[in-house]
């Protein structure tokens, strides 16, 4: 069986030595480890942005899969050091609600880190990536279970982040932006469950986009569109061209979705 | 011998769960597949940069390697996803242009991605390189053959992106900028057999630049100048500054070369 | 054993083929190469950056690592390409004091690389970490030997950048910045051995500082707070805000500490 790898999700970016000190600490551990990187740019604390990513990849890994996920800005603070058993996979990390829309969706256990002898000698109060998560997650990879990291919690312990739900206001499903991609792409909290049919009038600040569409080829140039997206969340585009950017819509937007009038 | 590696060519930058999931996707298949990141921060939708970028790392990987290239503004669409074995390496991505450049200068073969056993169980209609093209490509590194993945392709059906070429005009030759690197060095059209010796004048936008460098630091502090960069092509810079930020220079620019007036 | 890994820090950024190509000369040479990517987007041509990142991360990573280091604006002109023995790694880049923070803190013997056969065929004038320094490192991950590669250099021959010093004036220790980090913290030239307990006053271009805090959270919303970051400097931030941009301080700005009046 392969060993276990450790995916990377941080908003430590790629011009510091964030990144290389936790790799650093992983392969000292464990020299045949594999690591990828998934994402690093999340915005800086950002831990929604990061509980989406890790969302948007976590169905996709194999099992054994251990993701360390860093967006800390509570470091050295009381927030808990978690692993996380969710599924056939596993989570490292601050219990800041980074893992929460994981484990929303599957059977999980959970374990404060308290052991330190998992941990490096030396534990700064600003960087448990590399001093706690890091090496924790390396353990993992070499035969330590995550019962032996430290004491089970009760899941409702758990940090979870508020996520903002649709709500119904009439014939009307009322959500919001919650993710800005890459290429300015919208994903809302709407998803395939929230309303009936694709024959509806959206309404985005006083903008109407009329029906769903299939791809983001199928908009004409500069018009908004509405698709399911890779997400599986509602999202607006304008092909090749960035929404955000165009109409200055971001995180919090509202979307209204109702049917189209006849 | 080695297992093929697969080689990561993206416009999906390292903020979104996109790289991640085409990484999870190919390891799921293949748990002890190498996978390199090449570049992932082409600008969004840009696939002549990306064919430029892949041409210039293409003949650097070793036989066997598997490039994954998606800058996939069309996805979903009609154009077709493909592999392609050129030379003894193997391309997977859409047909949009964007292996043209490195197909100019090798011998061929193509094969439109028909058979869906090789993809993910439900495919999206936005998101072909996690759905199709990372399975396809995870599938080549264990065993898999290009002519499994769907029928042979005349190469003339293939979408060449049209790179502009460099014309003659009486003594003058006349190209343009297809490129800016990460510096602001701009990279063009112009090959060494365009034109005869480097006692040249080039004007650019009323600039004159005389003669060909060969290293950036032989230019002076603030100097436009002249080179044969790394790409095999003439490129524009100043030394330890961005030449485009400063002259506002960029993809199209005309670059005029004609021998020097003594 | 393990094989020997390569960690790369280099100002290459993630949308041109550099980073790709170096990737590529190395698996040519050695496929079963494990490659690690440290930092990339190191601010273009900033030796000093690439020394401070490489400082941090240096300790952290197994005996045996190579660091090929490419922030390399000389390429090309007289300055030396170096393989440095520090302490149990290698490091493999320009000797233009990418190194030299390194260096102070371990005994080290450093060879000028000039063997032929360790570099590609043909050299180009622009990218020597491509065609000098990948190759040279991937023969190093093969058994090569630093001595083979060429001449053992002097260490007083080697290239060091000079750092600013902390200063005494008084009862002030009169430091600067030295970094700025991807959240917008600055980290400073002050370790923990220039100036005496932590009940102090810290004034930054009027702004007065008070103490020194352990952890970002224990600074109030806005507040600009000191505290013993994780790259043992002192180091200057705002809690979940980049104090970069909201002072506008960066490299350079001085940091006066004294004795907090009472």
């Amino acid at each position: 069986m392969a060993t276990p790898l450790i995916a990377l999700i941080t908003d430590f970016g790629w011009k510091d030595g964030y990144v290389g000190a936790m790799k650093g600490v992983i392969l000292s551990i464990n020299p045949s480890c594999q690591i990828f990187d998934v994402a690093h740019e999340i915005e800086a604390h950002d831990v929604t942005g990061a509980a989406l990513v890790l969302e948007s990849v976590f169905p996709y890994f194999p099992p054994r899969s251990i993701f360390l996920v860093i967006v800390d800005p509570g470091v050295g603070g009381n927030r808990r050091g978690i692993v996380v058993k969710a599924g056939d996979k596993l989570l490292v990390g601050p219990d800041n609600g980074v893992f929460s829309l994981v484990l929303q969706s599957c059977a999980f256990e959970a374990y404060e880190i308290t052991e330190e002898r998992y941990m490096l000698p030396k534990v700064s109060a600003t960087f448990h990536g590399r001093d706690v998560f890091a090496p924790v997650a390396a353990h993992l990879t070499i035969g330590v279970r995550p019962e032996q990291v430290g004491p089970r919690l009760d899941p409702t312990e758990l940090k979870f982040i508020p996520m903002p739900m649709p709500r119904k206001q009439g014939q009307e499903t009322i959500g919001q932006v919650i993710y800005v991609d890459r290429f300015g792409n919208l994903i809302t909290n709407l998803k395939q469950e929230d309303f009936r049919g694709e024959d509806v009038l959206i309404e985005v600040e006083g903008e109407e986009i009329y029906g769903i569409k299939r791809t983001y080829q199928e908009g004409q140039p500069g018009e908004v569109i509405a698709l399911w997206g890779s997400h599986g969340r509602l999202e607006l585009a304008i092909r090749e061209q960035s929404l955000k950017r165009t109409k200055g819509w971001s995180v919090g937007t509202e979307v209204r979705v109702k049917p189209r009038p006849r």
